[in-house]
């Protein structure tokens, strides 16, 4: 059946009905958000993924692979400044700087903005999803491509540490899809990844990882604290960090580790790494609040970016509010002992 | 954040997610199904309503109209066959066939399955779903155009009868949506338009429309035990039937109404004619399963079809089954006094 | 934070918000209905599944086992009538009747209502559930146990039978859940199962069984396809309804067989009674529908209820209706070959 | 149907069904949280509002107002040290503290942990409400009620303080159902309450009122920014701050006002006290931050609680991290204009 005649002049006045189409997205088994859809732009299989591009009416134009957001308008620029800046505006001079995954291409325009950057070096396995940021996510990719200091290459992004030995890194940004059981990222969240990530960079370098939901729940931050307590068995100093990402369905979790120098020692002696570095915890996370005021970090920001970048997220006060993490939080991140292996992974929902 | 490598050759035994997008449809405020979303091809809005084009996993390609479900690729001939086929075989020879509304051409596709046919008029009001209908819903419209029989005219139902006085019907055939409160169709179901329609009808002449959700319950039935009422007012035998139509989310209703002869004389006397009418819902409601056995229907779909014609829903048992009605659904029928005319509408919900 | 004053007068006037509780209930895997609560009257585990009693604004009081709706109040009745009348109002007089499973009560309510029962056996496994229904479910148990020809063992419904060796019954009514992976019952769908329960049976003794979705749809249906075909590789006669149960999501559908004297015969002889009788298919489903008319299954049903009973749901031209089934499901009874044993199970989603 | 006999002793490894109840709560039009529910143990309706209490698989017991979450026990904590603690730690010597709302009584409970606090008043129009919060939300309600200094009185929250003109407070905090437009609470989010209330506190005093969901969007955080903009059109100094809280399915806001000298003095000329305001935004926000350090807060947190509480949100670096919020809430509190008035209402979806 179909509709007919409008028979007088009151149709425009009546109240339409909003869709009925709907995205719903697991937080966790027991906890979902509901999201509604306007329209659906794309959708494919490509070889490692199910990719689709939609229209929420909430967040506007949104990346999905294996149906969970990846990122949406309307708040990548959080996400994105969130992963980015920290950790470059940490550094005393990037210049170059490696992406694992990253293939919406936000975080690479991040970088970008970056005057001190010379050269940034993707790699993301997937060329479908490369290619349709291109295409059809422009917000993402714009000018990215066409920035002579910006090189992509589909392929495995450790496989290409491994071979590429002329480049060490001064910031290697892991923006890679959770580690879910179904997952092809569980070996980019390892041990063995980060004490390898270690001979890639630069003294003084700087690595920094999304690291799932990051919620005052321990079932919900535990891929977050295991991501922390993995990384602080291998570097000196772990900041974990939390942004609230509203199309993510709860506040995001990133860990910046730094403090290479040590490090390469410890190589020898795992296990004192390991026992000796939790017990900084809690100074390592409240030195971040400290270290610099909010008005160093706002001066950080004006020297440091192209003339004209506006970041709409980050600067100091937000600096402060993303690194003061919950009494919850820190308990949860000093009181976790897992170290993520390719034996013993573990999984977000 | 995108995904990167397969580090291992375990990805393809791993269980891959299924969609989270979905299509909620309320058949009740109290009730709704939930229909998994695969793709949606289309999406526009017309200068009647939004149209969208999806697929369902469970359904296929489905037609959305303001939100509604209109007709589904897996089910579409249920509708239709129930819509065109009971109508037609009823009458001797049906020549001239009228659709309101009708846009998916599924219902022109069954009526051109009769050899009796030589002209096929179908008015609808909306281009766009016209248009879509040829490009994107083959299985619905397939050789429909081609047919010398068919014509198709995009404007008002009632108009074009008005107008077009040239013309004289065997069978009217109403597809068009249902009475919502914002629907523009409400005065297609009015006593007013049924009176209408009994002047273009020709002698022995057939009306039947699609009549809404046809359950047991009352309130979901209202829609189509009103209708009925209307049509007992102008006409003198009345059947209504209903398929299960699992896209609708419900069993669906239909009314065939005739007796021309006699209503064109009440005319003058309306009262009459609804009072004494509705003593004889019990009769026509049981007539329709005795009045032609199985094997008759059966034979009379072999001589009427176009040579090769095959019907997947409707024969002879199909007819007795969906003309049994229920005892609960025979005695909302007999208790319902509502006649809908615009000043006293009955609105689906 | 809670609510506080009523500032004004207004507040009676506001629109009040409906609940946001919901039941959700997976029809296939594609398909879900969706149900708002109105309350929890109840939750429990019993040593055998999830119990809980609900209240919808749809169906009101419903009772939920294992997180699917067993039967709600507002179309309980279809239900329970479907199941019992069909098959007591064929026996020509019965008298034993047993019932497997069953624990809402309202099959062994509808059987009570035969003047010409002595005896009612009913044997379901949970106590759990046999209990809420006196306390909790009482529009289904009214009168039952009260009744001195009632009487209700709570143990295995299979187990029973086989211990019990003096009672031999006219009619077997197996009230369990569907045949799901994950279900306890599975057995008492088998091949093995009816070839036992011929024993029980006197001559020209009934059995019926509820037999899960019964849509067009063959996904759907199969269960219900299944179980026919089982059946007829035992019994001579097998005729397959199906009735619209609203609150079940879907049409639901029903197998009655019977034809003792030449099953006891065919159990020397197992192949030649498989294949000979998936050739009477065709002629068992029509038989019914012609081999009694309307008015006599009327009379028979005035004839064998005690005083004053009304069905609300079953009567002769709702038999036809019932039976009527469509073309495109008796294809799918005609072409189903699959047997249910134990080694063999097919399940319902 | 029921379930019958467990036929082997597979059930206990079968996989069992989660269960299908689900709140589903919206957030915006366009963007709702979905919640698995485990039992209902309440469900009335009062004088004001409907009540129920829920268990919920992810956020435990919980008390649902018109349908609204109210707070779960796995993060009510959150809400209600984030409510009380920064506006009394605030405070030199809180002695008389004035609760608007409150009914679950966490807020008490938390005030309640103040040494200093001599009499702490609780005023909610909803004695159904406050009855349940002792019998059935112990967690919240413990001890509260058994404490000298607490005085409950169920009627409207204004009334009480413009009748009982002997006490004046330290800090009021207003513990109430957000300002949508059904709701009875909203002349207590309005420029003539707060400058009523400003009569009702002490030289010093404090109000801090709950205000609505806090994110990034505008659309989200406009009750927020409203409420802070009102308050800022009395108030010399006006903090707004957020709190992640998983239950409510978005950060949430609160805002806390001090300044009462030269309120009083403003109150002559109104429009100096909006105008002016205004332009102090920023520096306030940004005062919360470094007026005390971390150190100090966590002091303080020592000096003021009653041996042997443990806070478990609050402290120093969690004060940072919810004063910090981030530029682009900031952004819209500095450029929201609206004063809530009951003539000009701003409600929350």
């Amino acid at each position: 059946m179909t509709a007919t005649a409008v028979t007088d002049d009151t149709w425009e006045n009546l109240v339409k009905p909003t869709t009925g189409f709907w995205f719903e997205e697991e937080v966790t088994e027991d906890f979902s958000v509901k999201i509604r859809i306007e329209s659906m732009e794309h959708h494919s299989k490509s070889d490692f993924q199910d990719v689709q591009i939609i229209t929420t009416s909430e967040f506007g134009r949104t990346l999905v692979l294996d149906h969970k957001t990846q990122s949406a308008a309307r708040d990548e620029h959080i996400y994105h400044e969130s992963l980015v800046h920290p950790a470059l505006m940490m550094h005393p001079n990037p210049k170059n700087v490696y992406i694992g995954g990253g293939g919406e291409m936000g975080t690479a325009r991040e970088i970008l903005k970056h005057k001190s950057v010379e050269k940034c070096i993707m790699v993301d396995i997937d060329q479908v999803v490369c290619d349709l940021a291109l295409t059809h996510l422009k917000q993402w990719s714009e000018g990215v491509n066409e920035d002579p200091r910006f090189q992509l290459f589909c392929e495995d992004a450790k496989a290409h540490l491994e071979q590429d030995t002329d480049t060490m890194y001064d910031v290697i940004i892991m923006d890679i899809a959770d580690p879910i059981e179904a997952g092809p990222g569980i070996a980019l969240y390892t041990r063995d990844f980060y004490k390898f990530a270690v001979s890639r960079l630069n003294v003084g370098g700087i690595i920094v990882t999304q690291s799932g939901p990051g919620s005052h729940f321990n079932v919900q931050s535990e891929c977050c604290t295991t991501i922390s307590r993995t990384l602080r068995s291998v570097f000196d100093h772990v900041y974990t960090y939390c942004s609230d990402i509203p199309s993510f369905g709860s506040n995001w979790a990133f860990n910046i580790a730094t403090g290479v120098e040590r490090i390469t020692a410890d190589m020898a002696s795992e296990d004192v790494a390991i026992n000796t570095l939790a017990e900084d915890v809690g100074k390592d996370l409240t030195y971040s609040l400290t270290g610099r005021t909010i008005a160093e970090i706002d001066q950080t920001i004006d020297e440091r970016c192209v003339d004209g970048t506006i970041l709409k997220f980050y600067d100091g006060v937000t600096h402060l509010g993303v690194f003061g993490l919950t009494k919850e939080i820190r308990t949860s991140l000093k009181n976790e002992t897992r170290i993520m292996t390719l034996e013993n992974p573990v999984f977000m929902h």
